[in-house]
């Protein structure tokens, strides 16, 4: 239905879901003040299911305009997500999705489209860090594993298990209180410790400083060769009117000399 | 005035200006320490005034002398802010308008020209980051929300209020003590809380990082668009003498045949 | 042996040791668990040595295939390092050992191309990082004597001896607690010890930064130079076509005027 | 005296003094261990003064084979320096100075031509950061008079007096132990410390990261202009060759019309 579809598109329909989200942004952000619901508790509420239900509608209509094409969106696989872990209903054990509803102001960037184009090259970014990411991932668990070997016992808090080693060295990757809170108090048992400890921070700063690096230069190179094409299109544009003039010349002697210029014509790129 | 202007923008009013701000600079410094007010206390406090009289007369010569344009040059702005503010009386309740004095010193920026190309460059930088920066305050709202509703009701100090919440991630996202000050904490009445600080710490580092880059990214681009410019225009200098050169022959090869070369010529770019 | 070498480096057998790093890093995880080594301990240290026993019999197929080449190829020493301390005897003092069969998992990095081209990056950039390695070595030297001596006495534990030094210069270089930690307390008895502290950070954080800048200007500049290459290669294949036509030309008139053109032809670059 | 010229900056020389050095920072360090001095405390002090005497004699052999040409390197002046501190009498009040006869080995920097070059690059990246420390000294002036005014009363130890704000903002600034150590507690009495204390981090941050982008920046910029001047250099050689050839042809024809090509001739460039 390309009716619905313009509609859907239309820069008026844009405005009207971003005061929406930010209209849903705010209700929700008043709820966590007890002054806010004592007074207008029904009304928040209200407003609440009401956005939402303008929200369901639009992700109707959308599916409805382009059927199977609607999946193909990762942008719309993240709108259906985001509202239908609204819909849950947050009761009992699952009252933790209450607090995610507020992922739905998340939507502005689908709705946005400046925040769509930054989180895009944050995303796209990333699978060129593939190997990297692997790597990281392998330097975390051989560690872990070694930690929770060597100082499990000793320090089951830290190091009891692989995923409490993992974190605890993801605490000190980030050099978060790495020395003062955990190594020296291992130390005092292990004294050689640090011969552990300093390697992993030095390896995996270093294997985050080249992830950076990646980033850094990929995106360089990006913004490079976007100038760097257009300088180049501009000198072989001259090259080429060059070119045509001495063609043009060549068949002028030609002509002169009465002498057709076979075999020199080929050579045309 | 024109006379008026050329003296506001001598380089000797300049100096002149430069000195009463360093020479206030070290009044305000000495007047926070009690053996040097106990000592010079009234001279301190009469240079003080001295200085600011000066610079009202000296805001008051300028606008006499710019009118209207006065208000358009965002320097200006900022020195009318900053003097205004040392003009509130500072007693009873605003006496903290006196600490601000010190803020005068600020007028260094405007009047030493090469700090204020470098604050000039620092802002400049900024409209590019503009969405990334909606990106952020997006996900510190989010985050701040969801923390206030999850862990506020056992942690009213860090999460009680939506504001409390975005100060303990503002101080989470510079990694200061967030593992062993907040999330070890946390973790110990809700062991899942790290499937909520990790993602935090990975989402906001890597997009202050973008940020960073975007940056760089700009700065470097504008150092090399210059270079590649001049570049540029000395090869295509010497393209634009190689067209001449070979334009000219084509002339006289026609005058040689006695056709003229029609049909040629309109191709001159 | 051209047939054992082919098949050791077939693509089927490169999937079937993955295979088996993978399998044998879950076991060894899961030997960290105690239910897990209750339940099912025999197969998982029986599965241990047999991925062991494979892992022997391909080290030695490979000294078989390629002989003193072996020792040449880098990434074998690697794998030969970590296989023998797989077979130390891991019991008494030497215990240690049980925890490092984990480093097995690092056989990926050999095994994996993408992962071997990351890593062979990563070494790569340290050579030209050399000069400014020695550097940071020297301050760390320098600092770390001078503190045992102005410090060993009042703070045994911090600072007495040279290593103990260096290991808390190395946290005050991270800044970590360097000050609430390390610094004020410090500063109680030597009032001006901010005159050592302060200074090394800033020398250090500037050389570990240059250090950075140096590896983040070696991976643009490589990045760069073939970008430039390719560049300047299309740029000069039209100029070379130019210089044809305008050298076949020149024949032409030449041999219009009926004078052979000696003396213009040796300039052919 | 050329002669001793030579002899100074010979290699062998320079290998005599490395080794000095290198050997007596081994017996510095070597004085901080009880169980050294004890066994060869007399050997140590020895070898500590003959190689102070060699030193000596070496800077006045310099100082002979230069004349004033000594004080003109800033190389000879750092050595001048250090030598001079270890000439101190190191007694009574003056022990400090025992501790910085290590500063001696800083003298490799001098003597090993790559740690000049790096060390060199390091300078020499300062002067054009100018701008930006100065801009940072101001931001810090101002921010620890206002620090001192505010909380001063309060937190004497942290900002008791300018120049113990001035320590405490550095410590902020590093992030170390803002929050928890600082931030927060004097939150406890002034709810709104956050508007100062946020804004000065992120102004900080931003402008050191300004700094660091400036240094990166330079260092791309300076290994980009070596490479492009490389590349314009033989594009531009191209470009003269064809020139020639044009030129040449232009003569040609010229002779074959037998007419002078008066009024072409004047635009060669």
């Amino acid at each position: 239905m390309p009716a619905l579809q313009s509609f859907l598109e239309s820069r008026r329909f844009e405005v009207f879901i971003t005061v929406l989200i930010v209209l849903n942004a705010v209700t929700i952000g008043l709820e966590t003040m007890p002054a806010a619901m004592a007074r207008a508790g029904d009304l928040l509420v209200f407003l609440d299911r009401a956005v939402l239900a303008v929200f369901v509608v639009e992700l109707l209509a959308r599916f409805v305009a382009y059927r199977t094409a609607f999946f193909r969106d990762p942008w719309r696989i993240f709108d259906l997500v985001i509202i239908g872990l609204s819909l849950v209903p947050a009761t009992g054990n699952l009252s933790v999705f209450r607090a995610f509803r507020i992922l739905r102001v998340l939507r502005l960037i689908v709705v946005v489209p400046s925040l769509r184009r930054v989180v895009g090259g944050l995303i796209n970014a990333l699978p060129g860090m593939g190997s990297i990411m692997v790597l990281l991932a392998l330097i975390f668990y051989v560690f872990s594993v070694i930690a929770t070997k060597l100082y499990g016992g000793s320090f089951p808090d830290w190091f009891g298990t692989i995923p409490l080693s993992a974190y605890s060295l993801f605490q000190i990757m980030t050099l978060e209180s790495w020395s003062m809170g955990i190594v020296r108090p291992v130390m005092e048992i292990y004294p050689m410790a640090w011969l552990f400890f300093v390697p992993f921070i030095i390896c995996t700063t270093f294997t985050v400083l080249n992830l950076f690096i990646g980033i850094i230069v990929s995106a360089m190179q990006a913004e490079h060769d976007a100038a760097a094409t257009a300088e180049r299109a501009s000198l072989q544009d001259e090259q080429a009117q060059i070119l045509t003039e001495i063609r043009a010349l060549r068949a002028e002697v030609a002509a002169l000399s009465g002498n057709s210029v076979k075999g020199a014509g080929p050579d045309d790129a």
